[in-house]
């Protein structure tokens, strides 16, 4: 008889099960070869006097190791340790330098050297490099890194809302009231790809009232956020070698999509009445177009909004050449001079639209809730795309959000912030003008929530973001906005979520840089 | 002088304000040639005298209709109508029939047609058939519906938690905490975009916990869901004509993101062990295999888990033949007759395996956070791919989750409901045997949520769906598992989200359509 006493201690105050520290004890024995295959163990009522625990301990010792493979139970006999031993542990496998015994070659000295008793082995986490080939992102001539803002007391973004103004307590308690109704069983199922059903009821009265947008419930698909209806539009129009319209400069993160489904870019220089389209009818000439990329108000970087001639004449070059518009209408919401402009989707687009917008900028980038509007067939496969690519989206949140919609929260906020953005972008000019006047060049913006600050060539972007980080200001470098032509030297200057004397300070540390 | 107080009649007791009403007919008169291009319009003291308004009322009006361009202010003479007006409206543009004057031929009858007023013109509605081709998602052989599950008092899903079982109270709390908290003006940004820094450190020591896993936060990517973690997986690893191996049968949704990325599928049986991997060896052989798709634990449909001998030779035939294996392991935290095995990617994986894991099954499906384990080099791109799809994920909700895991209250909840569902599954497999034993054929699962019910023939399963329905009972109908040469008149009887009683009810009615 082993001396199972010494063999199997445990700690009765240690937090595992006292059964799971002795049967882990025996697996290492019958692993370092202490205990034998083969090897009967003592009956159950034998161990637990060794051992001094009660004898349900040891046969929930048994029932885990014969459950886990290590043990075998045979009839009237008892139990023996298995003579072909697993490859397994507890909640482990894989042993020593050993094979399973079946011949397999392997390599020497390749995988299955660690195990459990290895957790601290490096060969066993994950590390920098894979082993086997990938294809990586497509990203252009410019590889952009993934942005990481450092911690800093102040942030100037690139144009997102103040979310301390956002209604996110009445969001927040609707959506915990949902989250937490037991009663309802409604499960959260596969009918929900294409959006809650009542946030796409909700969507056909609110595209109507703020955009004199027609639309059915069919025709609406919601998705995590503007980002990810612009990936799957993208992805139903392009295949590699198709050619788009893209404005220059342009939104950098559509563009990288585009580049990496491997379409051709044409970029169309964009200027005050946004993009030219007399440029877009030239550079299509002779050419299959398959789809122009439009962000109608408040381009992104540049801020202008396309006048409404502009607006007439790219229908009908869609028309004559026989492509579709992707419409990025993310600032829609955020106009302050007049009206906003409708979208092409709500004239006479022919179903030549695909319409998208967000409720990240109307309410907080932390609500991650987009939107995608356009014919019904486009929608049924943008639904199937976008199960591939997520499931459906996060239900409850939508239903909260469609609940606010409804009683009027979303446009009072709307109307609310509107007011303050505008006082912010006003005081905002009033700063550089006063302050910057002799470095920064802009356009005070009929909208949106950010300025398109061109620094004179005497103030590098880059340089200055590197000293006003060091004073407790994160700013963008520039980087991104520039292509592989073109060198801007500006950043976009986030008004919104900055208040006057958050500004203040941003505009004195800049000025201070100088 | 025009008889303005019946031209532009308003209501004060309407909800749009005085001046926008005003401002609105105006622009109609303008429009319908009632008021003319060049027209001198009334002093803002003498109109308002003839409305009955305040005088700051007019100013507005012509604010407003100047901001958009239909009249114009010259100096100590007041306003006239624009000489060439605009083609907008408020929150309109476009104008019927018409061009906007600069002879752009455009064709006739073309777009344009439609304006503000002709909102309820159809041309201008959404409609079924886009204008402009595009290409449809490549959906195999079987073009498989987005499942749309109709209102049905029971229903048997295909391996789903309970929801009424988890801690959602706790984490609507900690989230609406997050949401709401105007204090702390940590901006959501994208240094998120692979998932919120919390959410990253919690996952390195839950992962170490629960999985023996050792991974650095450069290692994790948070995404939204399993779904998308196989998708930028498959991306990344895929191009087409590359060959990847899946289970047969296996998980439809995840084949069908290969098929859409023009993978050529490789399909190896799955038998009550796993995948076969003699089959994986062999039919690898001769050709360049770029990644296989596995689920480890409780295959998708069959349940079945993989055994620790082919995870070794698995590791081995990756190893000699180059190839990437994507580790599915979203069913790890519900094993019931033992631990659960570690993932391949706890053992000596060389940097092969790409782990991925939800919280949707350990908490609930409306609670959608993934997670991605890999080469820091493949979550790098991960993470640029990442972007492309969504810009980030609910950071918020990252941070609320977090807290639950450090705080236990997710490793209590998996102990609770581990327990529960052990115990429905039983009481499933007891009431199969009790009252379908001659028509359904099933092996106990050793763990997840679901059992895989094999029906006989005299009891085809699409029809049973449809008389199940009507009593009030939703069930698969079976075809999402079927593939091109294979009925398997099977469904996965989901019992983690029924309670004995409900399942009880749904047996019964399924007895009682046979």
């Amino acid at each position: 008889m082993l001396p199972f006493d010494k063999l199997l201690p445990f700690d009765r105050t240690a937090a595992p099960a006292v059964y799971l520290q002795v049967a882990n004890s025996m697996i290492q024995h019958i692993r370092s070869g202490v205990i034998k295959p083969g090897f009967w163990l003592p009956g159950t009522r034998e161990l637990a006097g060794i051992l001094g625990v009660h004898r349900k301990t040891v046969v929930a010792v048994y029932d885990e190791l014969s459950a886990q493979g290590w043990i075998e139970a045979v009839a009237r006999k008892g139990f023996h340790v298995t003579r072909e031993l697993p490859e397994v542990r507890p909640g482990g496998w894989g042993k020593d330098g050993q094979r399973s015994g079946k011949g397999r070659p392997g390599r020497e000295g390749q995988p299955g050297k660690g195990d459990w008793s290895g957790r601290q082995d490096r060969e066993h986490a994950f590390s920098k490099e894979m082993a086997a080939p990938f294809y990586p992102v497509e990203r252009g001539r410019f590889r952009l890194p993934v942005v990481s803002v450092p911690p800093s007391r102040l942030i100037i973004d690139d144009g997102h809302p103040d979310s301390r103004l956002a209604p996110l307590e009445l969001l927040g308690r609707e959506y915990r009231a949902r989250l937490s109704n037991r009663g309802g069983r409604r499960p959260v199922y596969a009918t929900m790809t294409a959006g809650s059903p009542r946030m796409r009821e909700a969507m056909v009265g609110y595209l109507a009232d703020t955009r004199g947008m027609q639309a059915s419930v069919p025709n609406i698909l919601i998705t995590h956020g503007a980002q990810m209806s612009i990936y799957i539009a993208a992805q139903l129009l392009l295949r590699p070698g198709d050619t788009v319209i893209v404005g220059e400069p342009g939104y950098y993160v559509a563009t990288q999509v585009f580049e990496n489904l491997g379409a051709s870019l044409l970029r169309v220089p964009v200027d005050e009445q946004g993009i030219d389209v007399d440029a877009v009818e030239r550079l299509s000439r002779g050419r299959v177009v398959r789809m122009l990329y439009l962000i109608p108000h408040h381009h992104h970087p540049t801020t202008v909004t396309l006048s409404p001639e502009r607006r007439m004449r790219l229908l009908e070059i869609a028309e004559e050449k026989n492509f579709s518009i992707v419409e990025d209408d993310y600032d829609y919401d955020f106009h302050y001079s007049s009206s906003p402009y409708l979208p092409l989707a709500a004239s006479g687009h022919n179903n030549r639209v695909v319409y998208i917008g967000s409720f990240s900028k109307s309410l907080s980038s932390s609500i991650r809730v987009g939107f995608m509007v356009g014919p019904e067939a486009f929608i049924v496969e943008a639904t199937y795309l976008r199960r591939l690519i997520e499931l459906r989206g996060d239900n409850h949140m939508e239903d909260a959000l469609a609940e606010l919609i409804r009683n009027g929260d979303v446009g009072r906020h709307l109307k609310k912030v509107n007011r303050i953005y505008q006082g912010r972008r006003d005081h905002l000019c009033g700063l550089l003008d006063s302050n910057l006047g002799d470095v920064v060049d802009y356009r005070k913006p009929s909208g949106g929530m950010a300025i398109w600050a061109r620094f004179n060539k005497r103030a590098p972007v880059k340089e200055l973001a590197g000293k006003a980080l060091k004073m407790g200001l994160y700013m963008s470098d520039g980087q991104a906005y520039n292509t592989h032509n073109k060198d801007y030297n500006a950043i976009r200057f986030g008004f919104a979520s900055l208040n006057e004397v958050e500004m203040d300070e941003a505009v004195q540390i800049l000025t201070s840089c100088l």
